[in-house]
């Protein structure tokens, strides 16, 4: 890559770090007995796709039907769409699921009613269970809405029950491997607990995040993992202790634009429409959009920190200056950002540049 | 427009409110005798940049050169570009220069310098000036920088000085038009002794931001107002006091997919990839990213509150229901989402259904 082509935000990929994250990933999966069905929201793109497909990974998940549709087209055919299954788009699932394998998400009784009265195909479903992170499911302790909506499956012949699944999105809010395997012990057994009382035999557990993917070891019980995020990893799993800065895949190239010597600050060409608006907190309560990174030809060097971004509006990106790496910094030079969440960053700038120079242009979208 | 059609999160803009804010400006404007010159980075589109046109209009600001090229495209000839001139993209520049009125942004002297090392082509030049926002500019006190910027423009026979330019972005952070009034009162007076003290004649004095244009009446020294929000507005702006809710043009139609009726809560298709991460904080210190009304084919319903969004993820919205009509909701309806932030809303859908049914997909793009 020559970084002096770049003249805009442009999300960097550092390939060997990504292909890295997969195959511990998968390799973590394989030795626990656990089906790998990464969740493919996080890159959305057919060409990093294949970078799984070559580590072995032949099943994926997804959160919307556009991105189905997409990944369908590029040559997979064994797709869960974990999002809840949306009645005003039955026409597409009953026409994917003519031709592949699919499993649905049901998150409720009258969703459950209102998906399947105009459904036909064929489907497996996963009844989603909230272990705690009260998004959506059903409280894995609400016994009567489990069996209410096994009992309305049971009856329908194109729907095949397959499991239990959740999202177990509170150990994003906390921090150390410990808090993080507390959360995903709780998930487990409550997931365990409400597949031994279903009224239903041979429920396939599926977990999802990456944090307790990242860090638990002992998979007992559990049938399917789904984490996309550990594919890139960001500033935001760093934290929470899911990996550390060196297993991040990505940055985005950011052009300083001004300097302001007085407040010790530069300005970068780079801003909420590339970074996404998520922080983290860091310990003097001040927020922070991401951490800012000399960059050369070869990558971009974490042991090298410029600053990190304390505000971000549509288009600037004000970086605190740290380092004397920062102070050297010019307008025309360019930073590298490590994004607080690198799902977001990505679908904000949709198309990727290996450091090898190849641009990844082909997306999903929404 | 069909509801019935919708699928997916859609944004959905009202044409008569979104003219009439253009003609209110504009006529505020030109009553005030200053000079409109509206920020397209909040709409992004040829389409909607047209209805500016029908009312007068014919000069805009945007805030990259992606911008500035497609707007240059659809016929628009005098244009700033109002974000740090950009070292990395001179060869723009000096293209752009050659071929309409371009004024460009500096921001300190040492971008200056860079900037004009390969700059050849005609330009106003505007500094920004900063009056309390610290984001970009040189203090509005800082009378050392400024001179060292002018005299280093006079030497330069294509920069051409125009004016001192200020983002008055504090008026954010304030609630209430007296408030709002303050931060502009302020901002206009360091801007006017600005002025006096600069070692230039004949400076146009540029400013900018929703909050103060919309509250504002005494332009009295301003040259220029340079609003982008106020097109559609939001319920940020409408929390500020820039405008009330049935002045918000735009709203994003989302499937309504999953109910829970333990926890009095909807799920929609809709989350922080639809509408962004901008939330605003309400009375009890909880975030809010949307509030929800009903819809039906005429538009939204600002009487029909449904509830409010208090949690997003990647597209997932979690609504809080806080009226009747809002349990009378089911999975399949489609709900209106008044968002917090239009500007990166826009950024996001990138595409607009008028409440006529027009679809509106010509869009700039960073």
């Amino acid at each position: 890559m020559e970084i002096n082509l770049i003249k805009k935000p442009v999300l960097l990929v550092d390939e060997r770090i990504c292909r890295e994250n997969i195959a511990a990933m998968s390799s973590k999966a394989q030795k626990a007995g656990v089906m790998f069905r990464p969740h493919f929201k996080t890159h959305q793109s057919a060409h990093i796709g294949n970078w799984y497909r070559e580590a072995g990974v032949d099943m994926m998940t997804v959160s919307s039907v556009t991105m189905c549709d997409y990944f369908m087209k590029n040559g997979w055919n064994d797709i869960t769409i974990a999002f809840p299954a949306n009645p005003r788009e039955i026409s597409d699932f009953n026409r994917i699921a003519d031709k592949i394998s699919l499993n649905i998400l049901v998150t409720d009784y009258e969703q459950l009613v209102a998906f399947s009265e105009r459904f036909y195909g064929e489907v497996g479903v996963f009844i989603k269970i909230d272990t705690g992170y009260k998004r959506s499911g059903i409280d894995w302790n609400h016994y009567a809405d489990l069996v209410r909506i096994c009992e309305y499956v049971n009856e329908i012949p194109s729907l095949r029950m397959q499991g239990l699944l959740t999202h177990a999105g509170n150990s994003y809010s906390v921090r150390g491997r410990e808090k993080v395997l507390e959360v995903f012990d709780d998930a487990k057994s409550k997931l365990l607990h409400t597949k031994d009382i279903a009224p239903v035999s041979d429920l396939i557990i599926s977990m999802g995040d990456t944090p307790t993917c990242s860090i638990a070891t002992d998979f007992t019980g559990i049938g399917e993992m789904r984490p996309g995020n550990f594919v890139f990893y960001d500033l935001m799993q760093s934290e929470i202790g899911s990996c550390t800065l060196k297993d991040v895949a990505v940055a985005v190239a950011c052009p300083v634009v001004s300097i302001n010597r007085h407040r010790d600050e530069l300005i970068l060409y780079g801003g909420a429409v590339h970074l996404s608006k998520d922080s983290i907190v860091a310990e003097n309560g001040e927020k922070i959009f991401g951490k800012v990174f000399m960059l050369t030809d070869e990558g971009w060097d974490i042991d090298s920190e410029i600053g990190y971004i304390r505000s971000l509006s549509q288009e600037h990106g004000i970086v605190k200056i740290t380092s004397e790496n920062g102070r050297k910094m010019r307008p025309g030079d360019i930073a590298a950002v490590i994004p607080v969440h690198s799902c977001l960053t990505a679908d904000m700038l949709r198309s990727y540049l290996t450091l090898e120079g190849v641009i990844i242009n082909d997306f999903s979208g929404k």
